[in-house]
């Protein structure tokens, strides 16, 4: 490839100074005129029968203005809004009705004058409940006698002829013939792994605010991954034309997969609905902790054929997630075969409804957890067949671009097969991948009186797009990043974009982006020509200005041709862009880890940290970094520390920071980062998106490691010091219950 | 032309709803987080030298943060911005140096926490001034011998060998030999007549609010007829580049011309600039009345020379703009001409400084006072042919397209020829015309998912514009209006948009919306034509959807096309449309009033208010007449109550509502409306600018029907009751001095 201008560069990102000075504006700074509270009446049981809701010492409360609960929202909501909507049947389910079945679950919707009132008022509602057995381990939950999440669940037959209680969604898939595959291996190994819920845990809790005017109009203000996609939930989920809807996505203190709506903005809308004052409702940490959309737990029996020299022959998978009230995780099953040669392949999954809250998607959905297994199994099966777990993957790799040739970049930064160690010490490889989504996108570039072009588009930024898309444009400009102005628009106004999520949207509106700039630049170059009297072909685009090839004197800088065009039939230049999703590749991640346990503590300290990242093309060099380490942390306390812990009743017993714990600067190693560049056919300058790979892998790669330094193989995520120091105290391999 | 779905109906505004509702967002109602207010230190004098300036007790105040005198402007200016601007020489002008120039004029600016502490600080500057004569009509000071407003000025010498002073602009022009033609003539008319300066009187007065971040960015909100202009002149005036200033057009509570920018905008910057604080700056009624862009006057001398029968061979002018300390009035000196079959024509106009404040545009910019002069002359002469001024009209009008015929509307309305009059009462008739400018601008059409279109512009709605372009989307994609949602963008995202005035943008953004729209609506039956596997030409665009002719239950619906688009390699559909500008067309406007006469207070009541406007094509019928009636009352306001009225020391002594006359409702007869359509050639479906003409018939048209009813002519404008009563007092023509 050629070199870039803008391309590769540490340029800051377009959001830096706003967040670091103060000025970026979140939900929760939203004051409006008149604007109400929302606070929640929760379940403190994970499952109960509602018997009776008594809300009248709670409206006694000063301030209070309305209390919402599944009763007179099911009764009223035709009355709030137009009636031709008949959507009274549509707003089902968004508070608990007969039952509630998690803990944590709304049970009613205060709105106050002041949040302190909405909370006093919460405090008061009585809730008269009959408790039930709950179940929240999806390894329980299918079992006969289990308590049943939903009362119309039918037990569906496993492959084995057993019946599994609570499924509510299931997938069977198979490549070749796996029984031929297990019979022609020379060794067959089977284990059992076991991931629990865990949290997005973004820095900014769920927020929301909500307005309707006179017309019916509503205007939603949120913390959200996709503004378009709050739009469309909106309408559908409150039976509001979606053209009655206004989205604003504010900046966003991080979603992680968990921001797509549907936790706090329809609660919002139906306060200003029902009380027509702008609402706000902004999630404590307990509250998210408990209601929001973690990803889902997954118990998982991985079954790998293989010969004596390591090739494998065959995997198959039994996967029970464990998506609590939701669903929606069965696709990434698959996801263990996806990088090796293997003939034979085939995977049951199965959603489990437990009694814990809703899953949602979180960074690379379903990938973590299994590849947590995949990789640990291929790390286990190289330690028995006493291969260097490095020679096993080279062995069973896939031809595809760039996947040796990142993974060699570890080896080599790393000295693998010099690697030394010390007491208690391990080393940990595994490798994950991601394909990113493609989606529709718009963006507008035009060029501005002074040379400079603006972007417009529908994106919400939250890992750094915003600069990618603006330095894609500056790139297919060739002007400066600094000529680039880059500007979000809420849904009535901007190009429809995708929401940011999956890795797609540098690739998406990246590439509408590109686009509308070569439109943009086509106008410009048509423009000089005219004005120059030379052809198209014989200009060429650089330094701000458009210039005759052979004769550079004869130019027009950027700023006069924005200026003509506007004293020509031409009119203001605009440059409009649409994709519509062309075909994505598969980037690898690979990863390797040094940690040293201590073994009475089971304390696991991570030494280094080595990855590589394939990016297709490096856009911004300190983001391509960022999302590498921050995706290679995120995973590495998966394997170490994060967890939903629920008590016998179901009752979450770690809704804080302080119990259910993150990573923080201690717990960093030093970060060693490759980015190579293997181009996606379709990606903008071959950029492949970037956000979900790096956190496929640690899991995997830190579990061996522990494996490596104290021979025990974890297969139980994570790996807290108390299973680790009881496992080693107890020589069972470390793995729950 | 064919029949309309949407072109001709009278939907709401888009405006309407936000506006009787209170939800309209107008600058003054702008707080920002560590706001400081702004106020200024004005000149008490029309004329003066200063001779120091003493801000030492006025800082004593507390909540006081900055006071700026030009003084510490020029010399601080680099400082605060950017060195590499070298701005310093490009701040000058801004407050008063080493003069003061009108009474009102800005000397000194105060920021404080509140403005209450401004004001009382402004109010502690000392000023040491010594006081100079002052000139405030153009007839004094053209003589030798009057103050010389600017001191490098030198007179210039008339085309009657006369000297004359004050003198900032000259323009001279004919076509033909007027020498000749009046001496063809059988008689010659020469008159003189007098327009004194008066104020747009929109409601909310100027307003704008800064904020400065901390890369120098700059961002105004402010009540602006184009957010664009402000941002080019907040570059130009300020040394600012201007992808560094981003301009936010807020509500606007009419502008009539006088709001693009420079009255208070810029001072909100410096402020910004030098405190780094955001900064309000809202005028009062007083400070809009002493110190903003009001309409320059005239004096203006035309001669005229006719045959018996009323055929016009010659007219000449010279003209006297009071332009104050601004300029920019000549071009309109040629109004008087442009209606009639003239042969032989000339002008001589030039722009005369005085002490008052500099001129601006004003509806129409010079129109009303040129043909006030015009058109009651030519009544004058009907009146000594013995003619009727209908038949005068007759002989002599340009057989343009819409002339004649609206001419005979109103007539035929009236029932011209067999119109009645009482005692003191009379009829005049006057006519008016305006070519809208046209202009590059630039338009977003983009279709939803629900078959709804979006249009993005950066259009200032003042006056219902926003609606017509909204309808031109609804016509051209077949849909309602109610499917159209329109948004107006900030300069940096929004596609560049003129300015709302001189009639433009229905014009101009209404043909950037109508290419944008056919743009979408072309790729919507291209992607319908290959689902539906027809050819393009075999499909029909109505009720929300695209059938085949032949077929019609082979159809989509547009929901179906843009989900289907955003599914498919072309991606979401958004139509773009640029304009350049295309020669525009004349618009004629016809009205004829009665008065009624009380021949003891001189009071003059309009008894009938009849106009015909050809406005080309009817977008919104009730915005057509709206702009018809107002312009029509605004002009009879300027014909009998509206003056700027300066004391011999040059001090305005009307400078509020109360001494400064508008009309309220009891001042307004019915008004009947007739609008004709002679389509523009370019304009979108055919469609003029309106804003302008109807306020250019009426000053005559009233003083005529004085004239009518009393037997003597005005000519001098407003006729007020004093003036009237004293003519008719004295029996002397109503004249000033």
């Amino acid at each position: 490839m050629g070199s870039f201008k803008v391309l590769g560069s540490r340029v800051p990102r377009t959001d830096a100074y706003d967040k670091v000075t103060g000025r970026a504006l979140y939900t929760a700074d939203l004051v409006l005129p008149g604007m109400i509270y929302g606070a929640f009446v929760r379940s403190p049981y994970a499952h109960a029968r509602i018997k009776k809701i008594d809300v009248s010492e709670a409206m006694k409360v000063p301030g209070v203005v309305t209390i919402i609960t599944q009763e007179n929202l099911s009764r009223d909501y035709a009355l709030v809004i137009e009636e031709e909507v008949h959507a009274a049947q549509q707003v089902r389910g968004l508070l608990a009705g007969e039952k509630v079945r998690y803990h944590g679950e709304k049970v009613a919707l205060v709105g106050a004058e002041t949040l302190e009132a909405a909370k006093e008022a919460a405090a008061l509602v009585k809730v008269d409940y009959e408790p039930l057995p709950a179940v929240t381990d999806p390894r329980e939950a299918v079992k006969e006698g289990a308590p049943l999440v939903w009362d119309d669940s039918q037990p569906v037959t496993a492959p084995d002829g057993s019946l599994l209680y609570n499924v509510v969604a299931e997938d069977h898939r198979s490549e070749g013939d796996v029984d031929q595959g297990f019979a022609e291996s020379d060794l067959v190994y089977e284990n059992e792994y076991y991931v629990h819920r865990v949290h997005q845990t973004y820095i900014e809790p769920q927020a929301a605010v909500a307005a309707v005017d006179e017309r019916g109009r509503v205007t939603v203000w949120s913390s959200t991954q996709g503004h378009f996609v709050v739009r469309s939930n909106v309408a559908r989920s409150l039976g509001i034309p979606l053209s009655r809807i206004r989205s604003i996505g504010m900046t966003v203190g991080g979603g992680f997969g968990a921001k797509f709506g549907g936790v706090v903005d329809l609660y919002a809308v139906l306060l200003a609905l029902f009380t027509k004052r702008p609402a706000k409702i902004v999630y404590t940490r307990e509250e998210d902790l408990l209601d929001a959309r973690p990803a889902p737990g997954l118990y998982i029996r991985i079954k790998t054929g293989v010969k004596k020299d390591g090739t494998i022959l065959a995997r198959s998978a039994f996967a029970l997630w464990n998506v609590g009230v939701g669903g929606g995780a069965l696709w990434a099953t698959g996801a263990f075969t996806r990088l090796y040669n293997i003939p034979h392949t085939k995977w049951d999954a199965y959603e489990i409804a437990t009694n814990t809250p809703p899953m949602g998607a979180y960074r690379a959905p379903g990938y973590p957890q299994v590849l947590f297994a995949g990789e640990t199994q291929l790390n286990q099966i190289a330690a028995d067949l006493g291969m260097d777990p490095v020679e096993l993957r080279r062995k069973n790799l896939k031809a595809e671009p760039g996947f040796f040739e990142t993974l060699e970049k570890v080896v080599e930064k790393v000295g693998w097969f010099q690697r030394e160690k010390g007491e208690w010490e391990g080393w940990g490889i595994a490798l994950g991948h991601w394909r990113n989504a493609s989606s529709p996108a718009g963006c507008i570039v035009s060029l501005d009186e002074d040379g400079t072009a603006k972007v417009y588009t529908g994106l919400m930024d939250l890992t750094g797009t915003e600069t990618a898309v603006a330095e894609i444009v500056a790139e297919t400009l060739q002007i400066p990043y600094e000529d680039v102005t880059i500007v979000r628009g809420d849904t009535d106004s901007a190009p429809f974009s995708p929401p940011s999520g999956g890795s797609t949207v540098t690739f998406s509106v990246g590439n509408a982006a590109w686009r509308a700039a070569q439109d943009l630049r086509q106008q410009m170059i048509q423009l000089a020509a005219g004005q120059l009297n030379a052809l198209p072909d014989e200009l060429v685009v650089a330094d701000r200005k458009i210039a005759v090839k052979n004769d550079p004197e004869r130019s027009l800088s950027f700023a006069e041709i924005a200026q003509t065009a506007l004293r020509s039939p031409s009119g203001p230049l605009i440059g409009k862009g649409s994709f519509g999703g062309d075909p994505s590749d598969t980037n690898i991640f690979v990863q390797a880890v040094k940690v040293k346990v201590d073994p009475e503590t089971g304390k696991t300290r991570l030494l280094r940290c080595v990855q590589a990242l394939d990016v297709g093309r490096v856009i911004n060099r300190t983001q391509c970094e960022g999302q590498a380490e921050g995706g290679a942390l995120q995973s590495a306390s998966w394997a170490l520390m994060e967890e939903m812990q629920y008590d016998e009743q179901g009752r979450m017993i770690n809704p804080n920071l302080a119990d259910y714990r993150i990573p923080t600067a201690f717990d960093v190693p030093d970060m060693e980062t490759i980015l190579t560049e293997f181009p996606s056919r379709h990606g903008p300058y071959g950029a492949k998106g970037i956000g979900e790979p790096p956190i496929t892998a640690a899991l995997a790669a830190v579990a061996s490691a522990i494996g490596d330094a104290t021979g025990y193989w974890a297969l139980e995520a994570p790996v807290t010091p108390e299973r680790l120091a009881l496992a080693l105290a107890t020589r069972q391999p470390v793995r729950a219950r």
